[in-house]
Formats: structure tokens, sequence, C-alpha cells
């Protein structure tokens, strides 16, 4: 998509050079809002919050927010009473500069964690991201929250509302340290519709529920995990104000298919993936059952490096669905990759394995185990796991 | 240790070239109690239990053993009711061979899941391992039922009952598939220590809850895992008959340390493993908290990765500890690496940085996260994750 594919109504945006991450890296970015607007967050679960997610926090209990400052490089995560004071800090500074209460201000950061960040960043940043703000650097932004991340990752979906174009525009951010119940991943979701302020949590909810918490890369959950949703309501229709409406439902399924690709945008730039892996599980007697399997076997690192080997090791998938921790019949089991079966009530098809192996090969395909004993499914998005990765993340800091 | 070392009264072993693995591997073996012993096993947790599993744990309701067939290569898991007829026959040949009942045959594979064994294998190994017995094979044993490992893993321990010297002689192996509650490992215990087959069996539980069930090399539990434990009282001295007399303690204290350093040479081979590293959490609420911790960090692929990398990367172990699903105080935790700390109060302290790193450049460290909430802890063994990983599980089957 170019810049002027990703404007979106009465929002602007800018990124900056700000020298946390050497001099010619974007790593410092500002989202603004011209109103205010609705506003909803979704957090990492770890007990082992950063600041930024703690005042984030604190600061969407009112319902809105008009602002989103963001940087690379340095997490703000395990930096104790400075860090925070740090993270309110800058809040203020944008509020300051942007004429807003600080409360209507959000603060994310991704990188490593552990570092304080230094004020003076913020001092020559801020400033020059105010000045910068305009409405087609969405682009820039997704540049400037990148990490390991080989690629920005942007996502923009269009539809009618009372016969009023409404869009949402989502940028994201992550690629390790990634897994069901969020990542270190960053996702900032705009959108023009008038949505009531007490519906976009329970949206937003939804929508991670079915994107950013059914991916996996390694397992590993981060601290700062943060996906955040303003809704600015420009775009002039009646304002949504029931979930069970029309309106409602069409705007859910837009934020859903545009939350999915952007997750999916995040499995397949896993660190070092070469291939976008989904895991179906499907008959089980309960969807905690199905998803306790799928998520077991998308996290097994025998599982990963077998992908990533192409080799079409079932055994494998059959042990970690075994590990789960879920009742079931072994004798009962089918397993497919693709279209192609390999296991038959339990027992090897390896006549079929010449098949499976082409399927293998492609970047692209899915693994799907059948119990046999229900009617419940799950599917969980992951990637293999490659020499790249361990490269990747035995040197991250240097 | 020399051949004439792992001498153990009363058994005998053999290990024959049986052709599963190719013309120049030993890769089937026995061990044969002259006077019928007491037995013990303990096995996978796995829903999907391999039939030689499944055989075992019904011949060994009878609390006695006098054979253990082993073979390496193939697992006959996923195997279905020919895995299970197979496994039953060669149990039979062996008892045949021997003048046993069949329910005092145990039977082992490990190796790859989904492929059958092959009758005519046995038909041909079993007579030359029956005709090969002798009571110095154990050395060959160990040989005959490595995997991916690098090297064999024996180990054992003397020490007097009524001054009458005891022995305890263990057998192992594992390297990929590893995970806390048992592994793609299996053991063998042999003892001519006197002890009433009914105490037998909380013993080895005991010895393996701190030894095979602390340690972890990929988070994958094997469909095959089997620990076995014989004691045919050769030894002459009185019964062992309470859990609680001093020559019970004394010998579940050897037997604790032989299966833990079983264990750890288990971890220290593990696949691609360059380090062997002890995880342990103290000042937790519960044992179980602690344990949840250790776990989530000793399987966290960018802990392993940042371990294999030499890199003191103190913020992976914390966000780690913060996704274990236990409550904390970030404020309050302590880490270090051998005795040099690297976080205070939840604090990083970045001046020891180098010495931290000097420790990581060992082959063997400590891990320490202390949470100063309680006085409960727990360690867990583990390797860290290489490219080599990758490499051999990439393409293990080929």
């Amino acid at each position: 998509m170019s810049s002027s594919d990703l404007i979106i109504p009465g929002f602007k945006a800018a990124a900056v050079k700000a020298g946390i991450r050497g001099k010619d890296r974007l790593d410092m970015a500002l989202i603004y809002s011209e109103k205010p607007a609705a506003a909803a967050g979704v957090f990492t679960t770890s007990q082992v919050k950063a600041a930024p997610v703690l005042l984030d926090m604190e600061h969407l209990q009112d319902g809105s927010a008009q602002a989103i400052l963001v940087n690379s490089g340095v997490a703000n995560a395990c930096s104790g009473s400075q860090g925070m004071e740090f993270a309110t800090k800058t809040a203020a500074m944008v509020a300051q500069e942007l004429d807003l209460k600080t409360t209507d201000v959000q603060v994310c950061s991704t990188g490593v964690i552990g570092e304080q960040l230094e004020l003076s960043w913020f001092e020559k940043g801020v400033p020059a991201l105010v000045k910068g703000l305009s409405e087609d650097a969405f682009a820039e932004v997704a540049q400037a929250i990148m990490t390991t991340d080989t690629v920005p990752k942007v996502e923009k979906v269009s539809f009618e509302i009372d016969g009023q174009e409404v869009s949402i525009l989502g940028l994201a951010k992550g690629a390790g340290m990634i897994m069901p119940n969020m990542a270190t991943m960053l996702s900032f979701v705009m959108t023009d519709a008038a949505i009531a302020p007490e519906l976009l949590q329970p949206m937003l909810k939804k929508a991670a529920d079915q994107s950013f918490n059914v991916i996996t890369v390694d397992g590993d959950t981060s601290t700062n995990d943060t996906v955040l949703l303003l809704a600015n309501g420009v775009a002039g229709h009646a304002p949504i104000a029931s979930l069970e409406s029309p309106e409602a439902l069409e705007f859910q399924d837009a934020l859903n298919r545009l939350t999915k690709n952007l997750a999916l945008k995040i499995v397949a730039d896993g660190e070092g993936a070469t291939k976008l892996i989904t895991v179906r599980v499907k008959g089980a007697v309960s969807q905690d059952d199905a998803e306790q399997i799928s998520r077991t076997i998308a996290n097994s690192p025998l599982f990963k490096t077998a992908c990533y080997g192409e080799d079409a090791n079932w055994g494998r998938i059959f042990a970690a669905a075994g590990r789960a921790g879920v009742e079931f019949d072994q004798g009962q089991v089918d397993i497919f990759f693709d279209d192609v079966q390999m296991v038959e009530k339990g027992l090897g098809l390896f006549a079929n394995e010449a098949a499976a192996t082409e399927v293998l090969k492609q970047e692209d395909f899915v693994v799907t185990v059948d119990l046999h004993s229900g009617s419940e499914s799950c599917e969980i998005y992951t990637c293999d796991l490659s020499h790249d990765y361990v490269s990747i993340n035995g040197d991250y800091r240097s």
C-alpha cells in the first residue's frame, strides 16, 4: 500500500529518528486524533507488566484517548519507579504540546527489557513529532515500531455504515516473544466510525481473541503487549450504540478481518520463520480441549523444527497432542497435511508420505488433527523453528 | 567406567546388532535377573502411550519382573493393534527362551514414532541375546539404547546395608523430547538389595520426582518414557520392609543420587546442548509456584537461545517468570547468574553484566530467581537451544 492509501479521516501521525537505536532508524512515533476518540485497549496478561502498560491501563479508564506516543529500542519494562516516572513524563510532554489531558495520551514502548529510557530523546523527539504531524505518515509509524520485524505491518479495510464510508486502519509490530494471549507486539487500530465508548472494549476483545490471541511464534509472552483501538467518529454516521445492531456486527466483522490479517502478518514475519502453519484441531469434545491441543502442537519445538526440515513427521504431532493434558482415544485420530491424510484411526499412511512432503514444501499449509470425539474445533497460527530463530535470539542485544 | 565396574550381582545382559538401524549399530538388548526380582516402573503421562508402555504397565501389576527386552530405532508408538501384538509376541519370545512367565518380561522401544517393528528382527535377535548373556555387558546395553544421544549414560553407586555391600546400577538414554514428567527417555535401574516389592514403587516415584521429572530439553514429552527398577535381593541382607527404616532411607538416598546423576547426564547430552543450566526459583509462596516459574523459564526458547549466545539477557528470565501464571511482586525480584547479581528489587544491575557474561561462558551454571515472597523453592535442570538442535530435529528421520 502506498502512503496515500493509508489515510484515515481525522487522524494524523509522525515518526522521527530520535537516536534511541542509532542515528539512522525511525524509532519514535506519534498518532493523533484531531477529535477526542473513544478508546479501548487489550494488554499483556503477564505478571510483569512494563511501565507504559500500567500507565495506559490507568489512562484508558475514562474510555477515551487522543494521542499515542510510541518508541522502539527500549521496552521500559522492569524499569521500576524510574520507568514509571518516565512514562508519565513523556505522556505529559505530549499532552502539553497538543493541549490535551495527560490521561488522553497513551504511551507504548518496545525493545530491550530492563534498560531505562532517556528523557533527552523525548525532549527533542516529542516537539519534532508534533510539528511533523501529517495525514499520510502512517507507513513511517509502522516502520518506527519495528524491532526484529523484517517488514512493516499495515492493514486497512473500508465499508459503509448508513451509506457513509467508514475505514479502519491498523498497524502492528511483532516477530518474537509471540504467544497466544498476546506477544511482544504492539498494534494500533484507528477508525473514523462513531461508536459508543462502552462498546469499544468488548469489540476489541472479541477481535483480539480471534487474531492476536491465536498466534504463536515461540510460546513466550512479553511484558509490553498492547493493542489500542481509537474511534473518532469523524465519518459522521449515527453512532453505533448497541452490540447487536447490524452496524455493530458489520464493524465487528471488519475489525475481525483487519486484526486477523495483521496477526497473520506477525506470524509470517516470525523470527526466522520460513513457513506459516495453521494448526487445526477438530472433532474435540470441548472448545477448551481443541484449543489446548492446538496450542501444544503449535508450540512444540520438535513439530516446528520438523516443519522447517519439511519432514512430514506426524509422530511428533501425535506426541504433542498426547501431552496436552486432554483425554482422547488415540485409535480414532486422523491427521492431515492440507488434504493429504497421513494418519487414519491412529495409524500412519506411509504411501502418502511423498505427497505430504510436497505440502510441507509450501510456504503456507494447514495441519489438521481430527479427534473424532466431538464437534468442537480450534485454529492456532504458528511458524516453523529455524536456524535463523536461534541466530536472531542468540544475539539479539548486540 | 570400564565394563568390569558395571557388574551388579545376579544380573546379566547382552546387546546385539539386530539390523533395525542398519548393519553396524547395536540396537537390541536384554537385561536378565537370575532370580525373580521385585520391580517398579514409572511411565509417560502422555495420553498417547506406546504399545510397550501399555504392556509393561500390565506386566508390572504383580510387582515382579525378571527380564527387560529393549530396542532402539522404532518406538512402536502409534502402531495400533498390530504394535500391541508385536510387543506381546516379543515378550513371549523372551519368556520362552528364558523359561519365565510372560508377565515377568518387560519390553521397551525407542525411536521413530508410527513405524512398525518387524518380527524377523526379534526372531534372530532374541535367541542371540539369550545366548550372549553375560555379567559384564551393561556398557553395550547403554550403547544399544542410544538414539540421538551422543554418549551412553551409566551410573553406579555402592553402599552397605547390615554390613553387606549393596549396589545400584542405572542405565539411561534420552536427548530430545525431554520434559518434566518424563521424556523420550528410558532408564533401567538394577540393584541387588532386598526390598519388599510394595516399597519399590513409592521409592522409584520419589527418586524420579527429583531426577527425571525435573529435567527439560525442549518441553516435549514422549510416548515411550519408561523407568524400570528391579531389585533381586542377591546381596543377602535382611529385606527392607519399611519405608521409614534406616536401611530404606539409605537406599532411597543412594537411588536418588544415582537417578539424579543419570538425569543430569541426559540434560547435558540434550540435542545440540552446549550448556547445562540449573534454574532455581526461591522465596516462593508455595512449592507449586516455584515449580511453575522454574519450568516456564527452563522451557522458554528465548531464555535458552540467550544462554546459547552467552547473553546475560535477564529481561527474558523476568518475562518468562511473568507469564508463568503465578502472582508475585516484580519490585521484589532478585536474579543471579551463579553468584553474580544482575537484578535487585526488579531493577537491572548493569555494572555486573561483564561478570555475568563470564558465568554464561561456562558449560554449567545456575540461574537463581528470588521472589522474596515466601520460603518455597524448586530447581529444574535444562540446556540451551542451539543451531544444532534445529539441525538434529529438522532432519531426524533421514
